[in-house]
């Protein structure tokens, strides 16, 4: 693949719809599957044929006209876009709640070659000890760890009210990059990027989709009573 | 505003934007913003303006030209779109583990008018009890008591093996939509709306602008390198 592109040009969309791709192609991958078209890969994920070639083509030419994708290969392809084999990216977590807990257990993250290698608290209870055979280690000795194991991504874990300042912390300490899932907007230096996850934005789609599946229903019911009546 | 849109028509992206703008509108509304352009929204939420005026106007028409939208009136519209003060939505997560337990102690869900009546698990230990002040039952009640309780909502955080079964008895019991944490495709009927949603994709994501960053900072180092060698 010869990179034709600047990193920096790819919008947020596409690089979430590659996101969602490589997870469609390992499932595939898995199943033993050689091909597929711009179509199926387009079915499979929810968007539109024009967009998956139109997403693919950022990054160079894949497919072959008429005979589609060679699985395998468009997989080896994406992993390499997301860094995947260049390096695993070695994480720590701050705050070991129930939620960092739940981020430490996933071993979908593992699978993509991410790797906890600390985890870091305030609360003596929890200094010391292990969770998901991580050890968790007090806020203080953060910035020292960070440098010393080459951690390159800093999870944020902590209730709304710490994370402005662990968000302060992990970059003096120079992590490379940030997933913040505390309900709190947060300001990094440019320089090293960072992603905020909030879940309750899910909940709010979702009430949009069941909300437009059932005024959907109520439409074809009127058209049927609307029917039946003039029967 | 008058309803000129089918929701079935509303793109999925359109409605991760809306669901963005509602938050970034929340906070400016806190911050006592009476007024805002789609430029400034554009610019706080991170897509151009004419993003947000097309994601608007397939919702109706919100600002007036020169003055820009109201951010409370604005506010209240979007809410509308995704059905928040139309109802308290009910929910019930399956699964009592980290994840089921950081979920259920998001303030920022509750927030936007979501409610956990119930939690479902398997483990004796836990039936009977409460978590998050939100009593646990035995998975065999889980039918009886979505239909007693009008639960709209049924959150699955249970581990991948037990998804697929889970998500039956959610929709047997007559659940009206799904939010899936678990790392497992599923399978519903078409009428019953379901969100997955996969951690691991936000940590490829940031993977990738890492590497996006880093790139760009080498470039920028070799132009200032040359520029330092010409002089």
């Amino acid at each position: 693949m010869v990179k034709k592109y600047g990193l920096e040009d790819v919008s947020k969309a596409t690089v979430s719809r590659m996101a969602t791709y490589l997870r469609c192609l390992t499932y595939l991958e898995q199943q033993g599957a050689s091909t597929l078209s711009s179509r199926e890969l387009a079915s499979l994920t929810g968007v539109s044929a024009e967009q998956v070639r139109q997403d693919l083509s950022v990054f160079g030419r894949f497919g072959k006209r008429g005979t589609g994708y060679d699985v395998a290969h468009l997989k080896t392809e994406v992993e390499a876009i997301f860094g995947r084999g260049v390096e695993r990216w070695k994480c720590c977590i701050v705050g070991v709640g129930s939620l960092g807990t739940a981020l430490m257990s996933s071993r979908m993250v593992q699978k993509w070659g991410f790797r906890y290698v600390a985890a870091f608290d305030r609360d003596p209870r929890k200094i010391g000890t292990h969770v998901e055979r991580i050890p968790v280690y007090s806020i203080d000795e953060l910035k020292t760890i960070v440098r010393r194991e080459h951690i390159a991504i800093g999870v944020i874990a902590v209730p709304a009210s710490s994370a402005r300042n662990v968000a302060r912390i992990l970059c003096e300490a120079g992590i490379r990059g940030i997933l913040n899932f505390a309900p709190q907007s947060i300001k990094v230096p440019e320089k090293v990027p960072m992603l905020s996850v909030d879940l309750s934005q899910e909940f709010l789609k979702l009430s949009f989709y069941i909300q437009s599946a059932e005024q959907r229903a109520r439409e074809e019911q009127i058209q049927i009573d609307a029917a039946s009546h003039n029967e």
